[in-house]
């Protein structure tokens, strides 16, 4: 297939949140409470939400830039491209990416929610239902057919959590991001019967649980000093820990509709951990008791996880040991692995390599997150508007040249020496 | 190939050490303070040393045990194959299951005998050194070719660490077991300057850094209730962490002849972490400052890294992608993931099934092994007597039928039930 012709959803990309999402959605009692974001006399921006402080509010969006950048976060809006938080540019970045739609998780509240957690149930539950409405009433309602909507969950509380996904499901939302370790966060784990509520309500609803690498708030960094290219090498693979510990979890057996994404954690090394679950079964699950009904715990795998790439070519050449039908085409824009606006080329260049016939580029391109977020686009655009090449004829004129941007015209020192202060930040951000 | 026209050289096994191992090694005065293997009153087996009770002290080794005991930890020698302790029964064991030579990590010191470590460094030098000198001239001597000699570290001082790789180098011996993570274990990280002894120590000597799973004393599990099987399937993979640690720090860019064995890491998730470091290097290099010389890290990693499995296909299907000179196959005896006595056959059906040439066969089931660890066993016996149906002949009557041993006829209740306790006898052992 040409990489004109294709059609691309990509189920991973973030968002930057605007100043004013709160304004038309939070309850007037709670407004002076919400988050705020503060531009600072250093000229960053910060969110404040009462005694924390989100420094890092561009969280590794770093598209656009030249690489020797990417180490010196974004320390402000004015930083980063208009598309990272502004809904008509974020379409035209995609445009001119030849991505059709995008899933986008949050960035300053974390992948779970967890900032809003506060010991007022009320309005901790007030912030999550506004985001949410912001999400989807304005920043997806503005382009339908362009983004898959996504709900942030109620982190504290399976309950109450249970009941926003029917909201959110009830206004068109199949997809929930969540921890990949919730225990690692202070909450019950995967195995504790607290979460049956939300477990219902995903398999009710057609609601995918979607985990991000890094949604533990554990960094993957062996020792203080290891270099920063190590963390960047384990945090995909890293998702290998909520793979197993959900795989090997009650509510998979419980559950058979239930669905979890392993959202930008590579396939590569899916066939391997596929051998491993069934030679751990094979070898230990008479004393475990573990009991899939007859299946192997690979066959689960399948019914039950998506994977999600960028451009992995081990795993396009063993995506049959994977599965065809659980694999889905990611971008990562605006973060440093993603290849945007040539994420089409990259792709193409790793499906042509691999002779990956017509019919299996389109499951993984965008049949696959169609079916597994139950997004249906083109009730909106017809598909030959869809594709690519459709695409990134609107974007002409539309600027995506690769800056140096002003911050580090003006010169903040080398990169390297920052990334103790940016992990920290990520740090704050990822709990 | 035939399986029994193979050549098994193991490069992972274990020891379960004998109680009269520091007898003949240890000067007199030490004798009375060494650690002690206890029986104690409910029939088990405990080494104690000082304040210290290792009560797993034959961790997991379920070898010639029903798999539905797996779970139930032997509790004492009289519950493990004589061979884990008892060389001459070894032999008998290695003959059965076809092996003609096998390394041995240790067990009850932990990996990296960190036991050992007291604020007595002369009394600690002494019972590392005794140790090795039993290993040495007692288990290896008494059967010349059988066993790859491996020395314990002293790993509370980089440069006793050196002089110790030195003395055993001097009587044969060029594998070093060592911590995946020594700062995990409270010492400075692989990129801490304090080591740089032990690595020019390693290079001088044509040394092996052998790390195994487990052993930066840190178990794989996401959660306190995850099931066993979570962290059975995660362990191997997550030496992906020290792969990287050590593959992105200054030592391996200095010390050219610097070798690193990830031992039991196995082998399928290599085609992946190879990609993933060339793609960290590619959008990363110039900011972290990365600089291999004008190679790429998946190059640098072929000439520095064994990766060592016991049977898996993808590892075995994508053996160039690894690399088909940094394989070795290993038994993993006495543990629950060995297949003895029908490792050969187990190994066997995955080369046949993915075709592997006999020539490839033969670096990976001992030709890499000789030469990565300086091995040479065939000034001692001659490779038609060293193939697998040579070797079992000599088994001829030796009993290898799997039995239900003694403890657990009487019932000590579920494999389950006993889990926890089990974790953390095994975590007081690893660290």
């Amino acid at each position: 297939m040409n990489k004109d012709d294709m059609i691309l959803i990509s189920v991973d990309d973030h968002i930057i949140e605007p100043p004013d999402m709160f304004k038309n959605h939070l309850p007037v009692k709670y407004q002076q409470d919400a988050p705020r974001l503060v531009h600072t006399d250093e000229g960053t921006d910060v969110w404040r939400f009462r005694d924390v402080v989100i420094p890092n509010v561009a969280l590794n969006a770093v598209a656009g830039r030249p690489k020797q950048e990417y180490g010196l976060e974004p320390q402000g809006l004015d930083e980063i491209r208009p598309g990272c938080y502004d809904v008509d540019e974020r379409i035209k970045d995609m445009n001119a990416g030849g991505v059709l739609a995008s899933m986008n998780f949050p960035s300053f509240p974390g992948f779970a929610a967890r900032l809003f957690a506060t010991e007022d149930s009320d309005f901790s539950l007030a912030l999550v239902q506004a985001y949410n409405d912001w999400r989807i009433d304005e920043w997806c309602a503005a382009y339908p057919a362009r983004f898959i909507p996504m709900a942030l969950p109620v982190i504290w509380d399976a309950e109450l959590c249970a009941q926003e996904v029917r909201r959110c499901a009830a206004k068109g939302v199949h997809s929930l991001t969540f921890s990949e370790n919730p225990a690692a966060l202070g909450y019950p784990s995967f195995h504790d019967d607290y979460w049956s509520p939300l477990w219902r309500a995903l398999v009710d609803t057609d609601t995918v649980l979607s985990v991000h690498i890094g949604s533990s708030g554990r960094l993957s960094i062996p020792a203080p000093d290891s270099p920063p290219d190590v963390m960047i090498t384990l945090q995909p693979m890293n998702i290998v820990q909520a793979a197993a510990d959900l795989l090997w979890s009650k509510p998979i057996k419980q559950y058979k509709d239930l669905k979890i994404a392993l959202s930008e954690g590579g396939t590569g090394w899916i066939p391997y951990f596929l051998e491993r679950v069934d030679r751990t079964f094979e070898m230990h699950s008479t004393w475990t008791l573990q009991d899939f009904g007859g299946k192997l715990p690979s066959e689960i795998f399948r019914e039950h996880f998506l994977t999600c790439f960028i451009a992995d070519p081990v795993g396009v050449e063993l995506r049959h040991r994977i599965g065809i039908d659980n694999i889905c085409w990611e971008m990562d824009y605006p973060h440093s692995d993603a290849m945007w606006p040539a994420a089409p080329e990259e792709l193409s260049e790793v499906l042509t390599a691999e002779q990956v016939p017509d019919d299996e580029i389109n499951k993984i391109t965008y049949q696959n997150a169609i079916r597994w977020y139950s997004f249906d686009p083109f009730s909106h655009i017809r598909p030959e508007q869809a594709t690519v090449a459709a695409l990134r004829k609107n974007a002409a004129g539309h600027d995506v040249s690769i800056k140096a941007l002003s911050h580090h015209e003006k010169g903040s020192g080398s990169s390297l020496a920052g990334y103790k202060e940016q992990i920290a930040a990520a740090t704050t951000q990822l709990t």
